[in-house]
């Protein structure tokens, strides 16, 4: 369904070519001051707009729909809702016959039986996350004093990337990368055993995001080659300081008060003005498919505040954030 | 909370040197044939005494305790048990005032307020795990004609690993490794967009296994490597057969047809008899640790199971198998 | 929390006299048609303007948000949205000092330490059950051939009642009444034993309809001063059809195949303008208040539309409506 | 599904007849005094024995299978199990082919295609709720200071009521009856508006307790009788308390410092001795029905402790109490 989270809950809708996508963000506590301003900061670093992003530009602040009065949360559930605007839908026609490489369009059309939109990809669009990054930006006020901050670590497997960007674009193809996300002053005790541990409700939002591949704690993939003796992470002082934080803030699912550390892959954009040869179900045939129209190069770039506001939103939901302010 | 799935839906219960330990399974539909000798090759492989893993050896047969009648399931909730036994509590004094590097002895003590069981790691243990094999087995009947298959793919980087596993039980010391999930025959269309996603519900459960550092779909992180190019899949027949499954079966977090493909990181055995110079919470200082007892070296090579399980169960609940036989 | 319902799901939002009130509703199948047209005739009856009820008037058409392209749902979550206007928010001021008796003034203002939206109620008003409304016109149109329908069988005790009504009116006093619920061509089995079962789904909704005060099944309150052999209802054929469906056509928390039939006390209204001495947070005293504006005099005529609406969401719900068009 | 509650959760198990019945409690905070004495009181007020209710006599003390350690709650799930024994399970033989008016049998024969568990009603069977009076010790001393006291109010319609039970005997027939609940010393603001309503929350545990036929808030159905001047409810002090008490606690779903008050509504006990023509699905017409066995003539005797069970568990929910003790 819709939804993630217990005590704070997040419940999407939209699509992408349609005429409002939102969010509904319920748990907030009363009293929280919350404008129109909050959101400016979070949402430009997800914009479009930047060199290896699509220039699809728009308005992208939110209408607060409910839940804010007078400047301060109600308590109620929150809506926000954004207007989409400034596309060419004609981009988007024969997908469901001719269904590109790395999208959805194929399992959309037997999935919903041909009738799901297919403009902009519909309801499956990056676009959608723009409502996460909003609920991210309460989230994140109500998790004061911790922060949490995401960077790209590299992009195509380079750092810095300037080079790879430039031919990638250059050659009509696209490329992906690396997003690793650091959390601090998390306190001792946030997550459960097993179901509920922290690492399970990070990785179920965080593979919500499209065209996520692969996410890793602490050491991560490494630490299975590791011996023991290496991996291992002595405490170091009272507070339960470990020296490399290897298991990446988190004991038997449950954080240590380390710093919380996890990486995400994101696989490069699917969208290629590069030929693809695929599939026709109309033709039965294999035919060379261009994707025409704008597209970012590297959508991976956009990723991390994405990234930093799912984890705001698991954290907020683990600290029961919205019981009391 | 100790619960996963919504159509089909398994609870979890139990100290690992409690007197049981435990699970019930909601949502299998009436009418399944179930029987004691069901588990015996999955618990089997999950069992303690192969060589690199744990000598402790145990009955482990579940007892039924709902939900079936006369060989047959009722279709109301499973209860299964397995008793604990074969244990020296004794090894597990101190923990809480001296934490094991790599175990939740630390974030147990703060979480729960020094009241968790300490022993054998309590509910934190990795014993737990035999009841979602068990869950797993009804789950992998509900599912067919799909299947699910886990192995080893590397421990401690090496393939074979006779000798690497020699050493570090020379040494006292332990391995982590790779395992490969492969399920096969699984129709188009299981999950949803964003939370929902195969890939939110399988690692979700898969987290939930102790010592489990990271998980990728299909091309996984080396996806962010490559160019859009290279990574996409095309699509090769009306079925929505693709080239080289990159995207492990899944697109916009929904199943494409092709094989569900994904790896899981696990992490070396945290108990490691070398001596380890860790924070002694009594004496205010660091101590030279040793951690005495049975333990796996490897435990590693008992988790395949276990995640073949976890697949099965994300399956069912996403077949809605609880609702028809 | 704002949601309710497993495998089809509705989340609401909004406050009175903000700029729009709306739902969400997840679940639904792909290709079913809808059109803003398909909600007139129940959200005229929910409407006010009849006598008796609020003569607040709205354009009160649903704006579809998502979900639905091309005159069909495509399967992803459906937003409604409905604008507020014509109102007058200045009725409303000093009722977290005076607090109405019989609303939620005083909770609101202690619950959400004076930070909730005052105006019409804020999100506590009876104007969100619009969407709830609106959420059963899918839903009725899911569960065909299951009808459902629900009338007045009393106001204030009396049937017909249009004297005791004119003589509440006149003296600015207001009314309450008596709704039965009865739902055709329900097949046998919907339900669960205990936590899930027909009746514990359909009290939840009902009970989340302002000025709720019982609700009771079959025989209800009756039941409990009949002998078992009265009460008892003999199977006739073998359809599992009952003589006098004295359980209201549910058994263990199933149904069973004959009509479901259930009654909702709902309280008079709680605005009126006849005075009420009550405390003034204030003045530390009790003081008489005359509640000025427009209000139902028995908005209880204007529920037996949110009844269906709220019966067919859970029928909708329990059928797993939302798998299979 | 066979769950109740968000933060504070049980999942019941068990058929009547079967070997074990249990209940899984999650959100207990660590540290909690528990043994098997606690339940002693509760249990003997639900057990078998008294004079209107089966003489089936059993230990009917809980095992605690698991989550208290050293007579302590360790914070994480607590599995109660309880051995059914003293049965005789021929006495429940054909009923699927001769459902007995009142009961579960037919619509478990369909539901699940003859293969529930028939013997003593198997899953649907009252003696599950044991559990439930098992869980509510634990919420009861989670929600100190507040109180819950269930009483019945009358018996097939009298008060007191020896006569009518002796002729209800005398005659092989049963009875039900009306209980009333009254908690204590709530704080105001527990519940939310709309789904978690506190009437919601309680009618939905409540109505999962076999043979519940209707439950109502404060004036219940009678305020449907009211006038809005009668019905309403002026607050007479500081602490928002009112003068009657009409609304039985809650305005808006939302407790308001005054009592909670509700009554529940239990139908007469289906098992009589006395005949009943019924049909008989094997030979096709009606026939008399004579249940023999050992049963209850009146087991709404045995339900005030597991009302106030019910109600301990939803204040536990709410006041969350899992979080802190």
């Amino acid at each position: 369904m819709n939804n993630f989270g217990k005590n704070f809950r997040v419940s999407i809708f939209g699509e992408s070519h349609g005429q409002k996508i939102g969010i509904i963000i319920d748990g907030t506590p009363a009293g929280l001051p919350l404008s129109n301003d909050d959101f400016t900061t979070d949402l430009l670093r997800r914009k479009s707009g930047k060199r290896g992003s699509t220039p699809r530009l728009e308005g992208d602040l939110p209408e607060i729909v409910s839940g804010v009065y007078q400047g301060y949360t109600t308590g109620t559930p929150i809506c926000l809702t954004f207007n989409n605007h400034n596309f060419n839908s004609a981009d988007y026609s024969n997908l469901q016959d001719w269904p590109r490489p790395g999208h959805a369009d194929f399992v959309s059309k037997i999935k919903y039986n041909g009738f799901s939109d297919p403009r902009g990809g519909g309801h499956h669009s990056g676009r959608i996350t723009i409502g996460i990054v909003a609920a991210g930006v309460i989230a994140k006020k109500l998790i004061e004093p911790i922060s949490v901050e995401a960077k790209i670590l590299h992009i195509g497997g380079e750092n810095p990337w300037d080079d790879i960007l430039e031919r990638a674009m250059a050659e009509g193809d696209s490329l992906g990368g690396v997003i690793e996300c650091v959390a601090k002053k998390i306190p001792v005790g946030l997550g459960e055993p097993f179901f509920d541990s922290m690492e399970s409700l990070l990785s179920h939002i965080v593979f919500s995001i499209p065209g996520v591949r692969g996410i890793e704690f602490g050491d991560g993939f490494s630490a299975a080659k590791m011996f023991g003796s290496e991996h291992n992470d002595p405490i170091i002082d009272e507070s339960g300081k470990t020296l490399k934080n290897g298991s990446g803030g988190i004991n038997g699912g449950i954080s240590n008060g380390n710093d919380l550390i996890f990486r995400v892959a994101i696989k490069p954009t699917s969208s290629i003005s590069k030929g693809q040869e695929t599939y026709n179900l109309n033709s039965h045939k294999m035919e060379n498919l261009k994707i025409v129209g704008r597209h970012d190069s590297c959508f991976a770039l956009r990723v991390p505040v994405v990234i930093e506001a799912s984890a705001a939103i698991v954290l907020a939901d683990l600290s029961n954030a919205g019981r009391a302010l």
